[in-house]
Parts: structure tokens; sequence; C-alpha cells
């Protein structure tokens, strides 16, 4: 296995050159992201050749702060909310807390960064990262939980960003409404891995507002392209495609699950994008499944433990099933 | 005139509101984007579900840096020049020093900023930052200037910045070949102007390997987006379409000069994509073009200079003649 899947997913051409076949011969499980994406011929047709609309960014702040339950006034788009995440890591100064496990830039976006257990309160001001539902655990915490620990932290004269990235499924776990009233809490949002568009780089951080300032003279007059600006705010304005996809995931994720147990795996997790499975032999797994030229998510750390998205399709649930009954060369 | 008109070029539906008229009827020459863009459908179909692959993000770094005449290492694609500027404000730390007049970012982009005079010496560790050719008024510095002033800044233990988002036409001037080479200069470079696609939001930021890791780790593992991947990288390996560009351009712009000087205007500048135009009355001229749906660049620091785009088509250039000889409602 090497360093490159351990990194992060959706590295399909290195898959195929290290194991073989060619990418599109490839089921990628190695992500979180919806494999249904939201249908682009939905979206106006797009320009290029201008800049972006300053009118059109604050309507796609409106559009995804409304989806989000938040005042649109303190939504911010950016480029990728990875990239939000690493802005803050040099804004706020602060040395970093994250959970473990935890999504990598957790830490790294930080100059210097200690593990925090979930609800363990700082002795000092230090900016905290929690993802809900957690990544690659799944782990998801009540909006009450997360309000009563920012409390916390606040009190230290410390930070709370909750990295939402995977919350779309699970807006009553949301604290995007807290957003801009507490002034010591950040949320980032993520459009692709709901929306299954993650080539957009669209994301969106929602906070207070003389940190909304400095972030919007960080990223500058046209944070966001053309093609982000058309096709997020007519998706964020898609609540029959959002409701919908909400009741189909936990479907999608309970079949994974049966299979999955069914060859003695324990998938955890409340994220009907990924399921995390300890107690395995991460490695031996990983390299059968690549066989089989199904890609996976392993970790340097957790030696045990895989995270596989969850496949839309029968056909590709079925592949991954004949994977895990008979091992490589039939997949 | 509002300020918005004052502060970036571009804000057609904001001018159709304040002057009238829906924004298509508006001929927008208030930006130095080549409006004939490069053919999009020259490039290969944009894959917008998955992450963007590492492969091609090296790819385009390296078709562009083959394009800018440097070497590719030192070649680091961010989500727009402007963007990028404003990050170094952030990383780089020093006080920053900017030309009269300058692009309002190189001044905006750092917390404290004084005007510098072109080959000035600075007395202590400053960033100054310099556009070549120069927006607005369009001057060109040839690259032994530049790269001699880049030695006295360097000498006080300083950065020089020089943004090379209009030099496309320019090969000879760049000194993107001396990124990388000399330790304490950088230069950004942009997409959108000379290829007339600014809704990408694409640019490169080239200098020494040290700053270039910071940059890095700041935008993260998918800097751009999957569209600017693949347009981007095409675009810059199409040399017969930026040779024939280069060579239209300049005839462009001495159409337009031809145009401007009928009417009394002497037209400033060596960038074929926009001409600056000192010594009259520019709030007056903008609102007799704007009552015609033309918009223009005015600036509120020169109340006697505008800066007008150079049209493509001869149409938009008689509408032009014919709204600088009548006045408004002619247009």
């Amino acid at each position: 296995m090497t360093a490159a899947f351990l990194h992060h997913g959706g590295r399909l051409a290195e898959a195929a050159a290290r194991f073989g076949g060619a990418p599109g011969d490839w089921l990628d499980l190695s992500t979180g992201l919806n494999p249904v994406s939201w249908p682009l011929d939905r979206a106006p047709p797009c320009d290029w050749s201008a800049l972006p609309d300053p009118g059109a960014l604050a309507a796609l702040e409106h559009a995804a702060g409304r989806s989000f339950g938040a005042d649109p006034a303190v939504v911010c788009a950016v480029p990728g909310s990875e990239t939000a995440l690493r802005l803050l890591g040099l804004l706020l100064g602060a040395p970093g807390r994250a959970l473990v496990p935890a999504y990598r830039t957790h830490a790294e976006a930080f100059a210097t960064s200690r593990p925090i257990a979930f609800g363990e309160t700082p002795a000092r001001a230090e900016t905290v990262v929690l993802a809900n539902p957690n990544n690659p655990d799944g782990a998801l915490r009540s909006s009450a939980e997360i309000l009563d620990w920012s409390t916390r932290i606040a009190g230290a004269g410390g930070w709370l960003v909750v990295d939402e990235a995977f919350a779309d499924c699970h807006p009553e776990a949301s604290v995007a409404a807290q957003a801009g009233v507490r002034p010591e809490l950040i949320v980032l949002r993520s459009f692709g891995k709901f929306f299954g568009l993650a080539g957009l780089r669209l994301g969106f951080l929602l906070g207070p507002p003389p940190l909304l300032a400095r972030v919007r003279a960080l990223v500058g007059s046209w944070p966001v392209h053309a093609g982000a600006l058309a096709i997020g705010r007519a998706a964020y304005a898609d609540a029959a495609w959002i409701a919908a996809t909400r009741a189909e995931l936990p479907r999608r994720a309970a079949a994974l699950d049966a299979v999955l147990r069914r060859h003695g795996l324990m998938p955890q997790g409340a994220c009907p994008l990924f399921r995390y499975v300890t107690g395995c032999d991460a490695a031996g797994l990983f390299e059968r499944l690549a066989a089989a030229r199904i890609l996976t998510r392993p970790f340097s750390e957790r030696p045990d433990a895989l995270r596989l998205g969850v496949p839309a399709a029968s056909a590709a649930l079925a592949r991954l099933d004949r994977a895990l009954a008979h091992g490589a060369g039939d997949g």
C-alpha cells in the first residue's frame, strides 16, 4: 500500500497505476462523496467569460444559508472547505486541538495541534476542530452537546470550529443556526459531498461578523468561480432533490451494512455517505479489494481500520460482496 | 457614479440597475478581459463529480510553466491571482509598497501599504508589488529594469511581487524565468484575462521553493476546481491560439486608439487589453458612455482618468465611436 492512499481518498489514477486496470474500471469507495450527483442539467448555463457577478455570489450565499438553517448574512462562500480550514489555522493564530480519529487537515491546518477528547475543556485559548458527523468514524454528536462544549471552550478564550462537511443528512444536529450568534463558534459546510460534485471546490464558512470580514478580505472579491455560483445556487434551492436524497442515502447505507456484516465486518458511524470498519486487518483488506479494482480508504495511524464509501447501485454493492467473499481475482 | 464602479470593473448588473437596460444590452469596456475567449469546445469534458486529480493539477502547472517560460516546478496553481495577492499579504508579513496608480488589491492585500516610485530602493524590508504591464496605466517595464530593482529590494531584505496578470502579450518583458532562481522574487500570472475566461478564477504563483511550500500548505490539496484543470491545461497548450491572439490584440488596440484620438482623447499604455485615458473629465465621460450603455472604469483617486477595455468587434467599436461623438441617447 503506497502513501498516496493513506493521505486522502479519491486517488483513482494512482490506484490504477499501482494495481492495474484503467481508472474507469475501478469502483471508488475511498471517499464519502455521494455517487449520485445532483443533476447538472438543472443548473442554468454558466458564463465563464465574465468576472463572477457580486449579485450571484450573494444569491448563492443566501440559498446556502437557507438550506443550512442559518442567517445568510453570516455565510461566506470559499473555494472548498478544506482551504477554509487552512485559512483559519493562519487567521486564528491559536494552537489547534483535534479529535482522534479526525480528518487529517483538522490537525495539519495548524502550526501546532494536539489531540483532544470530545467534551474536554481546554485549559487555555485554543482552536478546537470537530467534524459532526465525524470523519472517518461517523460519530454523530447532538447540537446540545456541541453547544455546551462551545460554551466551555469560549470560556477558556478559544474557538470551536464545527466542520459540518457531512452534516446535510442531519439538520437536527447542525449548529449552523448559532453561527454569528455565538462569537467563538465557526461552522464549515461543504457542497461537494452530499451533492456528489467535489470537483466544484465549493464550501462555506459561517461565523461571527468580525471574523467573516477577515475571511472575506483574505479570499477577495471573487472567492468562487462562475460554475460554483450557478450550480451551487440552483442545487441548494432544489428542496425536492435534497429531501429525496436525505431519504435515500440511509437506505443505501443499510444495504452496505448488511453486506459488510455478512462478511464478519462491523460497520460504524451515523453518516450515510461512508462507513468505518475497525478490528480488521486493514492493509490486507485494502489490498484484497484493490485486486478486485475497488478502492477504499486506509489510515496510517489505524492499521485496524478502513473507511468505505456507500455505493449507490446494486451492481456496485454486489461487486463488493463478491470481492469480500472470494478475495482477489474475481472483482 | 456609484462606488461600485470605482472598486472593480465588471459590474454590469449594477450598471443596468443604475443606468437602465438589461445587462445583456451593455457593452462592457470596464475590464481588461479579452472579449474573444479561448474556445471552450477545445477542452476535454470536465468531471465535476470526483475530487480533482493530483496528476491533472501537476499537468496544468506544467503546461502553464512552459507557456510562461518558467520552470514548472516553481509554478503553483491558485484560485485566482487576486486571492494569491491577498494570501501573500498575510504570509510575507512585511509592510507593502505599491505604485501609483496601481490595481487596488496591490495595496489592500497588506495591513499597511505606502506608495513607491518605480525603481525606488526601499530603506527596509518591505514587499513591493508591481504589475507589468501596469494596471491601469499600461506602463510596460523591461525585464532588465525589473530584475535590477529586484536586486536592490532584496538587498534591503524585502520581496518583489511582479503581477504579470496582463503579461501574456509581452513574453520578452516577463521575469517568470527568474522565479525560483531569485529567492526574493515572486511572479503572479492570471489565466482569465488573455484567454477571456475570468469566470474560471485561475491564477498561478511562481516563487522560491520555501515560499511555494507555504502557499501550497495554505491552499491545500485541491487548490483549483475540475473545470480550471481541464480548460487551463488545454488552453496553455494551444500554442496556435496563443500566437494568433498575441498578433490580433495589438491590431484591435490600434483601432481603439484611432477612435479615441479622433475624439480628442489621448490613450496611454502598452497593454493591448485596455487603454488608459488621462486629462479628461472622467466622471462626465463615464456618465455619457453609461447613458449609451457602455460601461468603462473610473478611479476614485484620479478624477481625470478612465480605463477602457479594447473591443473586439467592429460593431462595438462603431458604437463607442457614436457615443463619443454624439453623447447620450444614441448608443
